[in-house]
This record gives structure tokens, sequence and C-alpha cells, in this order.
């Protein structure tokens, strides 16, 4: 089987770690039998800079004619505002249809308090639609954005974390170790206080989850303030958490922290067919240009990204060399509190696949 | 001076802990020259079940005509959508016009990891406006909340950011051991993707810190996910927190899981004049009945209200009695790893006063 991959960089760090994708792909050994061809497409606020649209048409037309995946590095925000401009990672995710954002946050199996969660974001609306408007009110500017939530991505993204959750437990089943006995759906929402919008999410993802597929699948529901609370006090309680977009964006920051660094927290943008590998960790302008990118989270937004190609067993060998690395703990980038580069930290990885 | 406190407990554990607040303030010394009186008042899920109304106009009128602070103890969300029933808290915001929602979060000064932050949160806008609707979509349900952000009620809560961080700077140049140095406000959006919304609250909330009465306050930015995640890896870092009211809401649960327990986390709602206590920690059905609900929240927030009633020595006095029960660590509810009762750590603490 061959893979086209489409390689989007992006801005900052973002230049640094895809490439540490691309190398792992192209180490994988004969015995999966998978090729890649790469293209490298453009997006960010640089290209923005430099022609007006900070997600060129050509990037998305490449993706869906010619590519069966890809990997998204980061993009930096404006520091002010800045006319024209809005983020080409969402824009993308809408355009696509990707309407699925997966972010697996684990320890690795040694750890003193382990975690092993996925955060499963819905990935178009909500927020995110941003249809905002400003207008003069009696006491100066008022601004108005629009939350809409639909029974259809509700449903969609409410069954993707019933499969997910199916799928982990039939990893578990067959000998894997794992914290968790029974799979377990958590739907996060805030309902108390948006009964219709969170309602229509939290209502749905019931039914979704109330399907004979997911039978085995235990389900629960947590308020959004009250999940972030429980996701520091007790993470090991959590195997599959569902959110509306925005939520999801602030719940799986929140579980990275659990894993001690953002440079290790992978994601992926999940459509019909289409999956995006994308780091969570953004373009962090702080350590831009200095070679010490944490280059975990890429590779292991490498292999979410074949796992949704249905390419498990490639994607189990890089998510086991990856864990090699930190098990050994020698080589780590700075995030990590160890001292070396990014180089050095795939080199080591690509030795152990 | 006699002050005239609405005691409103509310639903679950509420009516556990708002008598603890009273007992204190009875139990203040005569040297404050303080004296109170009291009205009870109703609002909650019970009061809704009984009366058909979750706020009754006789508490808010209560309130307004007599009253000169209050304490609110915790309401029951309905588990299933129930017609006619809305956030008696959520209400009271905003019919008594307390725009701000104030939540220190402190260790006691003896700990490991010492924490020293208050969030201020917007109280009275944002998606709290509660304007939702729903229509049929071509694929099923649709319903919209508006998220709405004004520059009056940014200004005003960056503002009220900037006092409080200007005040805690006081009290350390008096010598309080402090973990800061220097006075800081976080502002926290995402005006990343919510450009004009978010983005007016940035901007507005930049404007009002740039005024000379905050000339020595130090004024950064955070995304709010980005926020989350270094309010975990770094609370040390963060000194005052302004962020608009849902993003207040997360982080303010955030933060008190940083210091352990939810039961430790007093809140005050303040408007011009007027402040309303409230714990943090919500109804919990869990521990209902139980008599083992941890009162310092209430305590704390009995405290809090005081401050901002100007009564700050009294306040002062109420917060060492408390710290003093946690320094010594012996008598603690059952969310602090103790056995004790809600009463016995109440009378623990009124002996210390
Ligand atoms: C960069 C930003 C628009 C984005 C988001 O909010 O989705 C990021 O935070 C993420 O989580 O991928
Ligand atoms: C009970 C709920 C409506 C409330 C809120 O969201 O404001 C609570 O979470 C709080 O923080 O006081």
């Amino acid at each position: 089987r061959t893979l086209r991959i489409g390689l989007i960089p992006g801005d900052g760090i973002g230049r640094e770690v895809i490439p540490a994708g691309r190398r792992i792909l192209e180490a994988l050994p004969a015995s999966f039998k998978l090729k890649f061809s790469f293209v490298d497409l453009d997006a960010g606020f640089e290209t923005f800079k430099q022609t007006g649209a900070a997600l060129p048409d050509k990037t998305v037309d490449t993706l869906k004619n010619e590519c069966d995946g890809a990997l998204f590095g980061a993009v930096s925000s404006p520091s002010v505002k800045t006319e024209g401009y809005s983020s080409p990672i969402v824009a993308l995710r809408k355009r696509l249809a990707l309407y699925a954002n997966v972010r697996p946050v684990r320890t690795v199996a040694t750890a003193k308090s382990p975690v092993d969660l996925v955060i499963v974001r819905e990935n178009t609306e909500d927020l995110y639609v941003k249809e905002e408007k400003t207008y003069d009110g009696p006491d100066g500017k008022v601004a108005e954005a629009i939350k809409r939530i639909t029974e259809k991505a509700s449903f969609n993204i409410a069954q993707m974390a019933g499969d997910i959750a199916v799928r982990r437990q039939r990893v578990r089943d067959s000998g894997a170790p794992s914290i968790h006995k029974q799979p377990l759906v958590t739907v996060t929402h805030k309902s108390n206080v948006l009964s219709q919008t969170d309602g229509l999410f939290r209502e749905t993802a019931r039914k979704a989850l109330a399907q004979d597929a997911y039978k085995n699948v235990k389900v629960e529901e947590q308020i959004v303030d009250s999940m972030v609370y429980k996701l520091f006090r007790q993470p090991s309680d959590y195997d599959v958490i569902v959110a509306p977009n925005l939520y999801g964006d602030i719940l799986s920051d929140g579980a990275a922290a659990l894993v001690g660094s953002l440079g290790l927290v992978p994601s992926a943008n999940v459509g019909k067919g289409f999956a995006i590998g994308e780091p969570c960790h953004g373009s962090a302008p702080d350590i831009e240009g200095k070679g010490i990118a944490n280059p975990i989270a890429t590779l292991r937004s490498t292999a979410l990204m074949l796992e949704f190609m249905n390419e498990e067993a490639a994607a189990a060998a890089i998510y086991a060399a990856v864990d090699a690395n930190l098990e050994e703990g020698k080589l780590l980038t700075p995030d990590m509190g160890g001292s070396a580069k990014t180089d050095e930290v795939v080199e080591d990885i690509l030795k152990r696949l």
C-alpha cells in the first residue's frame, strides 16, 4: 500500500517537528508493506504575510485530491489583531469536514500516577463557527458570537467516542496492560446553564451511546467545570471524554498538563476516510529556532494518523519506540527536564523502531 | 456598625454549611465593634419544586432593601431537563448587578507547593446571558446560544482585577509573607478564535489596566486553553487572573483542584456596595445529609464578604482561625482526608478566633 501524506509545517516549531513525522514514516520496517510519498503544503501566519491567505486553496485542494492523510505542525497567532487573518487549522478542520479531534493522553506504563485517557472533541461547530458581530450599545461596544450545536455533529462525535471506547477495550481484552477494566465514556457539557445548546449535546450524546454497539460501554456525565476539577484530582478514573469543541479544547490542554509536557501529546483531526495528525503544543515562539522542540507529540500524532488509516500495527510500532525512549529517560528535550536536541531524540526513537 | 446579612442556604449541603457562616459572624470578638442581624431567604431547586420559582422575588427584594451582604450556599441542578427551571445564583448575580465573582485560591503558608492566586471572573454576561434558541435544520435539530461581551463589563471587571492586585500588593508591602514580589494581572481569553468577542475583552482589559492607578501592576495574557495548562504546571506564577464568565467558571474549579479540595475554596459575588459570599463546592448530593461537608469554603466566603464591606480586620481574623485549623491538620472533614464532622471543624475554628 502506498500512502500520500501532506506535510504542513506551518509556523514556529511546527517547522522543526514535522520533519520528524516524515522520517519515522520513511523508517518503518519493510514488514509493514507501506510506502509513503510526501507533498509539502503551506499554511500559517507566515504564509498569510506572504500571500494574504493563511490557508491557500492549493493546500486544501491538494489534501482533498491527492492525499491519504496529513501532518500539521502549528500556527502562530498574531500578537495584535490582524485584519483578514484567521486560524488556518480551524478552517482546515471545517473545509475537510474533520469532525473529530482525538487527543490521547497517556503516561508510560511504569508511571507513578498513571493516566490513560482520550479526549474526543467535536471539531467543526460550537463557538468555532466564528459568527461574530460588533455593534455600539448604550454603554460602549458590544460583541456577540454564536455558539452553535447541532444534533448531527453531536451524534457523530458521540459515536466516535463510543467507537474509540470499544476499540480501546478490544485492545485491553487482547491482553494489553491497562488501568481500566471497563470502557467508560464521560459526556461533558454545561447544560445547567446552557439548557438548549449543551442540553442538545447531552441528550444527543446519550441517545447515540444508547445504541446496541455500545451496550458494554458505561456512560457518565460531568459538568465542564467539575470535569476540569476531577481531571486533576482523579485522572485515572477517566477513559474516554467526549465534549463540544471549546470545552474539548480546554480539557485537552488540561489533560496534557497531567503527563508533564504538552510536547508529549498528539492529536488527530479525523473525518470520514481522512485524518490529519497534529501535535498539541502550538508554535512555541519562545523556543523557536533552537532545535530543542520535543518531537514526541508529532511522532505520536503520526502514529495516530496511521491508526485512523487502519494501519494499527505500524502505529503500535511507533508508540512502542516512543515509550522505550521515555522509559529509558536518557535522551529528553528540555521540556522534559533533559538537554537533548530534537534530532537526537528522533535518532534515538528511530533506532528503537 | 450593625450589618444585616441575608442567609440563602439553597439546596444540598448548602443547608449544612451556611449556618457555619452565621456562627462565625456571631462569634467575632467584640473588639471589632460589629453587630449582625440575619434574615433567612429561599432559593434553589427545592424552592422551585415548592413554589414554581427558583429565585422568589421576595429573596431579591429583601436583599436589595434590607441587607448589607449575604451568604449563598449552593443549588442542585435537576438531573433531567426541567421546564421553567433556571439557576437562581446566575439570576441573582444578574438581578443584583454583582458583576464580579472573586475566587481566591491559596494554600497555607507552610504548603510544599504554595499557591496564592485569585480568579476574578466576570459575572453577568458571556454565555450566561442565556439567550438560546432551537430550530429544525436540514439534518436534525440545531441549537444556538449567544455569547455577549460588552466593553463596559470588560472594563469594570479588569478594573476590579487591577484593584485587587493593588490591594494584595499593599498587604504584601505591609510585611505579609507571600510567594509574589510584584503584582501581576493575567488576562485570559480565546481571541485567536473569537477575535471580536474575546478580542473586545482583551483590548478593553488592556485599556483598563493601562490606567495610572495600575502603573505598578504587570499585565500579561494567556489563551484560555494554555492558561489551564500553565495553571497546573506553574501555579505559583500567577497572582490575579481575570477572565470572561465561562472561562472564569472553568478556571476557578481548576484552580480549586490545586489546593486539594473544592471544600476549601470561597468566592464572593461583588457589585457596587454589595457582596454575596458563596462557597465554590456546589450542593454535593453525594454527601448531603451526612453532616460531613467541609465548612471552610463558607467560612472563608464569609470573610471575603466582610473584605468587600471594608471590614478587613474582621476578615483577617477569620482567615487566620481557618489557617490555624488547617496548619494543625487534626480536625479535618473527609474531603481533606480526615474524619471530622462539619460541626467539629466549626467548633475548632471558633475556638481559634
Ligand atoms: C490554535 C487554536 C485555534 C487551536 C484551537 O483552539 O483549536 C488550538 O488551541 C488547538 O487546540 O488546536
Ligand atoms: C451552578 C452553576 C450555574 C455555577 C456557574 O456556572 O456559575 C457554578 O458552577 C459556579 O461556578 O458558581
